[in-house]
């Protein structure tokens, strides 16, 4: 045979395979005389463009059909090999119930993190019948795998991002996820016990004492029953405050509590901060109260909840109601604390503003002395000054009360400007020139304005529209990088554009999200789009961005045996040269460990109705080389990254041979790390003498 | 109250809303003073740099420290709002169970497709406890809800991509599933009854007859049992052949066969096309047939796999085959029909070739006569001609038979050349000038060498490694622009790297895979990496890359009441007025459409314990019109796209009040577009009331 054998390489090969090297994947097995030297470091010398790369540079963009404000932006975007990105962008997935964590400027999805919805790929949720993630997602006993992830909100730190935790809510099922950013991993989901449905969720206060979850469509607490002719007696709306343990990095919620509200929908919401500290902005719609119904020739709800002239701005002194949930004003409705409104007014910590019609976004701005409401039925976006609302509360600044008898701040009193801005705003985000930025969905715009008052700083005076810029379609939410903090950055705002219609190749009549990225870094009118990034994994609700360099995550765990789920080493996680099988009647507890490229041990041998507990740990040190393990037929794979230990239990109620192997394409040996689970049909003799033979 | 209303935009938007215009989303509603126009149309005339626009640029790449060559490849690359991509990638989603399409040369994730996953955003799996797809993911009875994707095939016509279908496996539980490209979605899943895992799949004949999965860890046929001591004996190989149906767009399970194979491991596999029209090619490794056991002291699987210099490429005469099938050759197998490796050798149409040890791609080049088998723990590529496999066929020019049975080639007479390129050869595609690229793993390069023979064209000479580009890093899979066709475009090439490593912030010890874009377009030595494009949702496998205008896929369904799991209108879809409920004793039928921004009916009332069918239209036709319909804690999400019917069934057995609304952003008065599903309680008086009202 006319081959030649390259025996040194291989024979390294399979040393690097058993284990005894653990090789980083850039430092070569052997060499070979052909191959060329890597590519040397970058040069990052100061770029002096000779004519000829002019000319190659005309020439590309000539023949791409590039105009010089396209080179322009993807020079302010590309990011080449190996540079990694100024800014994180943690997304929300919409109804995929997942989160989606973004570089900006280059815009492209690092990945995703598994919240609401089993994702197979990071093994969450599948870990066999008894999974834990699986048992975290039912809802009064039924299996609820999917959420509408609405609003991720960082934990703060004296009201700026600290990259430690991010939260967010489902908005179909009224659920709250804690992610901790150490590993990227969705920790704990808690459920509202008194409501179906959120929307403003999560929001935190400056220090994440509480991570705040804002109702939506009014129901009767607890998943109770009453006919809709009941609605303004039964139904009511919510705000939750979870309770935030940071040194357990969990919500506590023995120590959680909610305030009752009246039954208009409530919407976003916002923490004061800085000036504002202590307040809490929860905005309205529907406090017409309207009950649609269409099929018998009522207004239909989206006429019917836009009917009034105004809605309420729902304000709540949240030091306030702590001290009075503390004080035992709270009653239990289906085992959690509520505070009635009664209490709430009688305490003086709930009161209401108007606003105009149906609102979306409330938005805080940098300093706190500022909440911005901006109209989506109205031109306008309102602003209302911190200050103003104190002395109208410590006034009594009262225009009357609502139904419920909620105190009603005049709005005069608490108003401190109006400014035009164009159809449909719907969100506000801030950045560190005095400029607020304001989606307008109608007009498929953002907005820039400038903030008045304490915040007055940029150039063409206070509270005046500067510029629009037009983006591609719809926008709904945005984000401008530290956005939501006392300390916001400028410099990139991302439009969340809900329709994309013809920016994308089309894939089908289901098209992506349209996240386009703004360079807001020069004042004045000049805010150009820089790049059109398709989001087609989910429709992303809102966003927030921080600093890269405020996250510090984990590239491996810190121990050999790490469990995520309790953040710290397991006494249970097997090690190496200590694994086995071990029965106990019909119990089996296999200890495996795996590592470039076997998992032992590569038999297990079990009879057919046993239990089997299974216990794995990734021995890898090294960052990226993760594994996966699966059994095929028995819906269970893992992602078992370096140093994580996992753990799943099944009953091996099918008989049969089951090749169980690495998911992660993880060595050149890859293919070949697998085992086979044998599971011996009752009464098989051959079957009980291979079975009685494991250890 | 000093704030000016703009009441005739509101009412123009109420009336939208209403369904009386069906408003394209770029249609402005009112007008705006302060509203700037909308983007000018682009102008595509002739860049010519300025000396301040050279300046410009020539700052920012300072600022951001990029190269000149930085700057090309963001020309080269970066793709204005609104501009499509030129070429489609289909990738394997591996562990996520999902398949990517991704726009090239921008790489943006343009949508994922749901197919062996549940997931939410597309609706897929969301539609109750009935829902089809999750019925169509049972396994033996159980659940299996996830798969490993492997290798996704483009349906072809001529051995050229024909835009029209896609394949994929499920490398985990040996399933494939039928994508139909007119809407994106997943239309079929079919389960191998014989084995528990693949790997070769899909693979397609050049016209699509048939769908072809190879397998890959032997087990016993059927989930039989047998210990590993009767490994040689018992368990075994296969390659099944799936009739693809084209016009009915499936897979024809009862015209489908398989052919049984020596338990070696199946590995990769493709099908001859043009000189080797009627061939298939599947490679294997293990034909040690070693049963590992490192527990037990043997050597691991990793070792043991890879003892001996070489192992069998499988050749398959898949025309006699078939007709050995239609004779009735085939042997039934739990239900399936297989042909036992005896009558495959007295059919002469099952050979074996020698191949360089624990290969892993085997490629066929596009004339049809060269197959190139990457040697992954051999430095070579070993090429065979076609002409001399079918010559020495003909001749019986075999060095021997295998244990069983199985005639072997003489490698000598079928080997056409070998190529030494580096460490570890994985896989091959092909360009339009006589190149060929193979991912050398180990090396983390990409090596672009000449083809001979029939096929030569390079300048090169015939044979010859020409240049290698180092890539980040470990390369598994690599795909050229319509590389697996008669006809590739050269071009492009995805290098899709396993380990990413540093090269972007992480999130986390889970890392995203890196694919990397090479410039294929010069000849010679000159094969730029031009981007670096993370894929954090999945470890994808491999992937497929079409001229984007050969596909065609619906913009909107064809008529309204579309049926996506019959591709046909649906006598069952409600249509706009005739909307309402129907009580038949215990059981109600829900008649609803759906249109910006309402559904119709607003209010669902049912008694606890009904069972509940539910049938919604969404009468839209504006592209990008999508709407979602959720009902919170019953685990429904339905992705309601123009056109579509969707249907769904539920107990109610959880009383209580649960707004149902729609989950995508679909217009400014989306927040309002809801109603209530009242479930009530059995034995309350008011409730039986309010349900006896339904009409």
């Amino acid at each position: 045979m006319n081959r030649t054998r390259h025996t040194a390489p291989i024979a390294l090969v399979l040393a690097a395979m058993a284990g005894l090297a653990a090789l980083a994947p850039t430092e070569a097995v052997g060499q070979d005389a052909a191959r060329p030297k890597r590519r040397a470091a970058r040069e990052e010398k100061p770029v002096e463009l000779t004519p000829g790369q002019v000319a190659d540079l005309t020439r590309i963009a000539n023949e791409r059909k590039l105009t010089v404000d396209d080179l322009v932006a993807a020079a302010k975007t590309y990011t080449p090999s190996g540079r990694h990105d100024e800014y994180i962008l943690f997304s929300s997935g919409g109804q995929s119930g997942q989160v989606f964590v973004i570089g900006v400027p280059s815009m492209r999805l690092l990945r995703s993190i598994a919240v609401f919805t089993p994702e197979s790929w990071q093994g969450y949720g599948f870990s066999g019948p008894e999974d834990p993630v699986r048992e975290r997602l039912r809802i009064n006993g039924k299996m609820v795998d999917w959420g509408d992830t609405h609003h991720p909100a960082l934990s703060e730190t004296k009201g700026d991002y600290d990259g430690k935790f991010l939260f967010i809510g489902d908005k179909a099922n009224a659920r709250m996820a804690v992610i901790d950013l150490r590993d990227f991993e969705t920790k704990q989901i808690v459920k509202n016990p008194l409501t179906v449905s959120d929307h403003g969720a999560a929001f935190v206060t400056p220090d994440t004492e509480y991570v705040i979850e804002g109702g939506q469509y009014a129901t009767v607490f607890g998943y109770g029953y009453a006919p809709i002719e009941d609605y303004q007696k039964s139904y009511r709306g919510m705000v939750t405050f979870w309770k935030f343990d940071r040194a357990r990095g969990r919500i506590d919620v023995s120590a959680s509590f909610a305030i009752e509200l009246p039954p208009y929908w409530q919407d976003l919401a916002d923490s004061g901060k800085a000036a504002s500290d202590g307040l809490i902005f929860v905005n309205s719609f529907n406090s017409e109260m309207a009950t649609g119904g269409i099929e018998s020739g009522n207004p239909p709800f989206e006429a019917g909840v836009s009917r009034r002239d105004t809605d309420y701005l729902q304000i709540i002194d949240w030091r306030k109601a702590e001290a009075a949930f503390k004080a035992g004003k709270a009653e239990m409705v289906n085992g959690f604390p509520v505070i009635r409104m009664k209490e709430s007014v009688a305490g003086g910590f709930l009161h209401l503003a108007p606003e105009p019609k149906s609102p979306h976004g409330v938005d805080v701005s940098p300093d706190g002395k500022h909440i911005v409401v901006a109209g989506k039925l109205d031109p306008h976006v309102t602003v209302y000054g911190s200050d103003l609302i104190r002395k109208a509360i410590a006034d009594k600044t009262f225009s009357g009360n609502d139904d419920y008898g909620v105190p009603i701040l005049k709005f005069d009193a608490v108003k401190e400007a109006q400014v035009e801005l164009g159809l449909g705003p719907l969100h506000t985000q801030f950045d560190d020139k005095g400029y607020a930025y304001t989606s307008l969905f109608l007009d498929s715009a953002v907005a820039r304005w400038t903030l008045g008052g304490s915040a007055a700083a940029a150039p063409e005076g206070p509270w005046k529209l500067v510029t629009k810029t037009p983006v591609q379609y719809n926008i709904g939410h945005l984000c401008a990088a530290e956005g939501d903090t006392v300390s916001p950055d400028g410099r990139y705002l991302i439009a969340m554009n809900k329709w994309a219609v013809d920016r994308f190749f089309p894939t089908g009549p289901l098209l992506p999200q349209n996240f386009q990225l703004v360079d807001i870094s020069a004042p004045g009118t000049t805010m150009p789009v820089l790049y059109d990034s398709p989001v087609g994994v989910g429709e992303p609700h809102y966003c927030q961005m921080i600093k890269a360099d405020k996250l510090k995550p984990f590239t491996v765990y810190p121990e050999v045996g790490w469990n995520p789920h309790t953040m710290a080493p397991d006494p249970n996680a097997p090690r190496k040269g200590k694994e086995g099988i071990v029965r106990e009647g019909s119990r089996v507890l296999v200890n495996m460990t795996a590592i470039r490229s076997h998992f032992t041990p590569e038999h297990v041998t079990v009879n057919e109705g046993d239990t089997v507990t299974w216990r794995i740990t990734a021995v890898e040190t090294t960052q990226d080389a993760t594994h996966g393990f699966c059994i095929g037929g028995y819906n269970i794979n893992l992602s078992l990254e370096p140093g994580e230990y996992a753990e799943f239990s099944f009953v091996a109620d099918k008989p049969g041979t089951y090749p169980y192997y690495c998911t992660e394409f993880c060595s050149a040996l890859h293919l070949e790390m697998m085992g086979y689970l044998h599971i011996k049909p009752k009464g098989d003799a051959r079957a009980d003498a291979a079975s009685g033979a494991t250890p």
